[in-house]
């Protein structure tokens, strides 16, 4: 195959016009858009066309936890990485991470449950409104979804894509029974680079695109 | 779906027996085995069993340069904080992005390049056995097979799994073409989460499937 000659600045505009063509005739509704093609982006995975879902309103509820300087809670260090610190910066939000916090590990052991489990707990107890972005665990979202269902959290939005063989499935069907705003991927598929690329992709419409 | 009752420890070795199970008759080389599984694992993505594709030699070689101490050398943050710490400390290895270091911002500028590009510039100049493992630019593949060709750098393994629509294909020909060990997915498929599941199968092959 010949090389592509595309300006390095130019690299994500031409990926954005192939996933579009790609896309063909697949209609995906435009508030929608932004964050389908950007885990397309991600993934290289047309599959996400067909299995991303939002429930009602849930991409406007994210823009707007974003614009009151949200916390994003993550269940992996690697998917907080993952979120573009400057176009957090530039709303004045933050990201947070809490799986390898001493106190995590110990209230799940003490729990018999996941360190991740633990970590929405404890998120749970922040300030302000909340994004959680869960790109690992199941276990975290059976947590949260408890803590949801008994009124102890309520997050602006709720990033379901964990990745996996064992109660993946179910943890993202228990969420989307959940009264909470959540975009997820149907299916065992998600990960780590997933639930970032949904971050990026609601942090980037706000900031007009740009990108470090 | 009915919730699985698998205890935490427990849920790795489930999801690896039903990957096995799924994987059915498809023969992978043993030697090949633990990195098709994780990369699965990962993203619960069957495909990566056709895709992955692996020079002769190339996990031991990779195997060998961990046993030796070396340093894995990544193109993002978001791999690099995927690769298992503990293990690597066990093993007296380390891992290292050059993304955001000033300098390479620099020489990219200077060069009309990209930082990836720039990053494996810097990387080639390291002491000891190197593990480049590319999840993101190909132009770091590019670059790096530049610098493996003018006998400039020779990594013990190259994890060549870049994701994406523009020239991602084609870096990993490159590097297929050039005389060096390497592991990469065939097609657009790839990313900074597998890159760094390559790195941490080869890691828990030699600790024993220990994860902290």
């Amino acid at each position: 195959m010949e090389i592509e000659h595309v300006l390095p600045q130019d690299i994500e505009r031409r990926s954005m016009e192939i996933i579009d063509e790609e896309l063909g005739e697949i209609t995906i509704a435009p508030e929608k858009l932004a964050v389908v093609k950007r885990v397309i982006h991600t993934s290289a995975d047309f599959e996400y066309a067909r299995t991303l879902r939002f429930s009602g309103g849930a991409v406007a509820s994210g823009l707007a936890a974003l614009q009151q300087g949200c916390t994003i809670v993550t269940d992996t260090n690697m998917a907080c990485t993952g979120i573009n610190q400057g176009a957090l910066h530039t709303l004045g939000c933050r990201k947070v991470c809490f799986m390898a916090d001493v106190d995590v590990a110990a209230a799940a052991k003490a729990a018999g449950t996941t360190r991740a489990a633990a970590a929405m707990r404890k998120a749970a107890a922040l300030a302000g409104p909340l994004i959680v972005a869960v790109g690992n665990a199941p276990t975290a979202l059976f947590s949260l979804a408890e803590l949801i269902d008994s009124g102890a959290v309520a997050p602006a939005l709720v990033i379901a894509v964990p990745v996996g063989f064992v109660n993946v499935v179910q943890a993202k069907e228990r969420i989307m029974a959940c009264s909470v705003p959540y975009i997820t991927a149907v299916g065992r598929k998600g990960g780590s680079n997933i639930a970032a690329a949904i971050c990026n992709a609601l942090l980037y419409t706000l900031t007009g695109g740009r990108r470090p």
